[in-house]
């Protein structure tokens, strides 16, 4: 096994994360701004000094490629992205290019030609969902006419800022066949490896979701002289739903009503209006449809019930992403032995090092699912903490993480060599 | 019976509620602003009109006082607020005062001194929760040194600028036994009325109030990459609360949860932080009083099978105030009396006229009953809306409610004559 250089993934995890820190607390590099083509500068000397010719797309995504031995197979992609929300970690998304920059250094002579790439506004922090380096590489950029802030400035305008030339995003666009494989090294972002004592995750569906917004329009009201049988309280129909929704996470994976704004919302004041922020997400998507139809009825009898209106307003529906078989059963086979090396060094028993699981937060590999075949390597995240300052892996794991992720490079080379020579099967992308 | 004049009440009103007019909506007079100074100088120049001798005490309330036939007997009192909340009403407070003023005119040669009051800041807009004329009036005045906006304004301050003299509110205090009575005419802020037919409540009690807030820590999370089973989630035990808050209204008249604030209240993630406002009342402070240990068993269940930290924070406890029998009982012959002369004109079944009802929102009566016997006689409120531009009664209830007000004041007038004249038992003030 090619071995990276740990030690140097760390300092430079460590000298990213000076780039953009928030006086109040963890790093705020939000997409487009100085901070962030501050960072992706940073990361492109590391590309050039890793031997790769590196290229700054029309979308403001870093790409450092380098040919491989044969000149007529298509790429291995890897990479991740270097935005962050407001005070989130240090880790979510760096890791995944820094790691990829150490692969590209440790794997030398590879048959396949690689790709790093640092995608552009992955987080939506500025245009959500985001996404909007991985959209402009598999062909459906968003749309550059949005604006994004109080100003009036647009996406474009703020592609533009960073660089890029978003009156040109259709040169982003790779090729039909050009990528052989991409996998993204990611911290968890939740806390199930933690719990299961695992290492190493490797991610079998990147989960399906849909978001909502739940009105109910009841009757405000004196909270002293309106009787109780008179009442048409939006919030205590709020609290139904919000425990109807939970209720639905035994047909989904996750159902989650994370925002409730309430009006008046004042002691002395029978609610007469809340809206709910709803997201469910599940690897099947008829399990979520299901689960609307499900959360319909529930609602339908909470409004007659109580008289009150409720409008469900469906939001984005972005569809679930299987991993690709293929990829997936590589980036296990290099986690095993990662894992025989750790047994072996007498750290643990080597079968708890390994967890194959879902991914319930979106990203960049389920956009370049659409012309890939794709899978993703987790790292656990401390106590299952991300989008805040308090974000952490160990140095130990994050190393851990991006050795796996060279060694799997190293066995996709070898395993996604044209059926007659390699003698195995090629990679299908999977439906999905 | 002593007619009022009906059609001069109404245009008072009309009157009245130009002053602090709200270009948004409503009536915005806030306690001791330049409007609710206007709105008092001009209540001032009808009280004159009506002979009465005007005072503006310590606490800026307006006082309008007329000797009785015989100078040893205490004083009959009626009166309201003219101060209203932002886009309040233009009836809440007002009707009480204007119709004690119509009540001056129209009931002459009574044996009992009478006063009217107009009592400053009973909405506690400014400076919550209130009060500030009638408690001063009973001899517990507010701290005046209180800061009540930004700009670090005091209570004190507040008061003097509307020709107050907060360092003398010692003044203010009423003598012991100076008042035989205190009735407050007033909208009823509720549906019951309105929804029961009647066009005139006699209020049994003012309810006691308990408010309290309920602050649950949970832990925030991914709400894609935290499994169920590994959360604690604040706002699903906030909405156990909610509706654990609704259930206790089997043993206290009205229960609310009113306001709710979630953190950090976005789709994606699981709320870490919930704040609850709560609002308790009954005509029986042993019930809700009961209610809280209810309710605090629920919250530890809550807390313990969800592992979520809650405390609950109780606020202002304000103590139930029945109404005193013998002032109820000749409000409700007032009341009686209408209501017979309605149905000899064939208006309505006299019997649905007058309901007896606990008034659900506090009152300067309530404040006053330390020092006086008290009762209040309720109008219908449309839809049982107050504290909104939308509030509204009708010209023809309005005069009701003025006209049995003069009734009961001239009932009273015999009524209270000491026992050895009178041949009647003397009022008791009822204990609570």
């Amino acid at each position: 096994m090619t071995e990276i250089d740990g030690e140097r993934l760390v300092a430079r995890l460590t000298e990213l994360s000076a780039i953009g820190r928030d006086p109040a607390g963890g790093v705020s590099r939000l997409a487009f701004s100085a901070d962030d083509v501050a960072a992706r500068d940073l990361v492109a000397s590391w590309m050039e000094q890793a031997g790769l010719a590196v290229e700054l797309d029309a979308a403001t995504n870093l790409i450092g490629r380098r040919p491989g031995r044969r000149c007529d197979l298509p790429a291995i992609a890897t990479g991740s992205h270097l935005d962050s929300v407001r005070q989130g970690g240090h880790l979510d998304g760096p890791l995944g290019v820094v790691a990829a920059v150490e692969v590209a250094a440790a794997c030398q002579g590879l048959e396949h030609p690689l790709t790093v790439v640092a995608f552009a506004n992955e987080e939506g922090t500025v245009a959500p969902p985001g996404f909007t380096g991985s959209r402009s590489i598999v062909g459906t950029p968003p749309d550059m006419a949005e604006v994004v802030d109080a100003d009036g400035r647009t996406l474009g305008d703020a592609v533009a800022g960073a660089g890029g030339r978003p009156n040109q995003l259709g040169s982003c666009a790779w090729a039909p066949g050009s990528v052989a494989a991409f996998v993204e090294l990611h911290i968890e972002q939740g806390p199930v490896l933690e719990a299961a004592g695992a290492k190493l995750g490797v991610v079998d569906s990147i989960t399906g979701r849909v978001v909502l917004d739940i009105e109910i329009t009841g009757t405000a009201g004196h909270a002293g002289a309106l009787p109780m049988a008179m009442r048409h309280d939006a919030l205590a129909a709020g609290a139904e739903i919000i425990l109807a929704v939970e209720r639905l996470a035994s047909g989904v994976r996750v159902a989650t009503a994370g925002a409730v704004n309430c009006t008046p919302n004042l002691h002395n004041v029978v609610p007469g209006r809340v809206v709910l922020g709803i997201d469910i997400r599940d690897g099947d998507d008829a399990c979520i449809r299901h689960s609307l139809q499900v959360l319909s009825c529930e609602v339908a009898t909470i409004a007659s019930r109580r008289g009150v209106e409720i409008v469900v307003r469906e939001g984005l529906f972005t569809a679930a992403t299987p991993t690709d078989p293929v990829v997936k059963a590589v980036l296990a086979a290099a986690a095993a032995g990662r894992a025989a090396r750790a047994g072996l060094a007498g750290h643990a028993d080597a079968i708890d090092w390994v967890l194959e699981l879902p991914s319930g937060a979106a990203h960049d590999a389920q956009i370049m699912s659409a012309i890939a075949p794709v899978a993703m390597l987790f790292v656990p995240s401390r106590r299952g903490l991300s989008h805040t300052p308090e974000e952490w892996t160990s140095p130990e794991e994050l190393i851990l993480g991006a050795a796996c992720l060279a060694d799997a490079v190293a066995l996709l080379d070898l395993r996604l060599l044209p059926l007659q020579e390699s003698g195995g099967p090629a990679t299908q992308q999977s439906a999905g």
